[in-house]
């Protein structure tokens, strides 16, 4: 598979993503994952797993209200059915706007289905 | 390759990571990177390249009163050339300890090598 088809299908997931978050669809947010997925926020545990990560973005979702979710691949590089991305997201928070960069590790299903395995970020520098 | 022989390349690789942090050889640091690595640290913008990586380095441990840094892998994904590694870190600050998270994307090179090639970490919960 090539990089270019990949990038497309990394294109779709995080357009997916931006969607469901929006409408707060933390199932769908969810689904965007592997079943083994991990995510990694910031001042707060690992959440390992779809149920946990359902659960994680439906609490800070709620308590940052986030309305909005904008990503944006910086790099992509493929090795067989895995992926790895680095990225920016704009964060639409109550507080106002944030922006932070990220690692995603996609990996590729037997559905053909690319998914998001591992996933961190952090801040970018205020201002 | 299987992956406990890349186990045990990370393993060395981290430790040695911990040991240039400890003598402050921060050109030794920036050498377990690959050529073009990215690093993500919290605050702070992408740092990209091995030069801009050990400069990076040199100015957050001097700010940050690094002494020392354990590292420790929680799990390893291994496909073809390329790694990722969830772990957790322990670092010794002129604040105190720290403990963080992260995620790395190592690469193994042309000389057998394997190398940071994406290093990204935000803080575990305030103990």
């Amino acid at each position: 598979m090539d990089t270019d088809a990949v990038r497309k299908s990394v294109d779709e997931g995080n357009r997916k993503f931006g969607a469901a978050a929006g409408r707060k669809d933390y199932a769908g947010l969810a689904a965007l994952y592997t079943d083994d997925a991990k995510v990694l926020p910031p001042d707060a545990p690992i959440v390992t797993g779809r149920q946990a990560i359902e659960e994680f973005w439906r609490a800070a979702a709620t308590t940052l209200g986030l309305t909005g979710v904008t990503l944006k691949t910086l790099d992509l590089e493929v090795t067989g059915n895995t992926a790895y991305e680095v990225g920016e997201a704009d964060l639409k928070l109550s507080s106002g706007q944030a922006k932070v960069k990220y690692v995603v590790v996609w990996l590729r299903g037997g559905d053909g289905q690319w998914r998001l395995h591992r996933d961190i970020w952090n801040n970018m520098p205020a201002g």
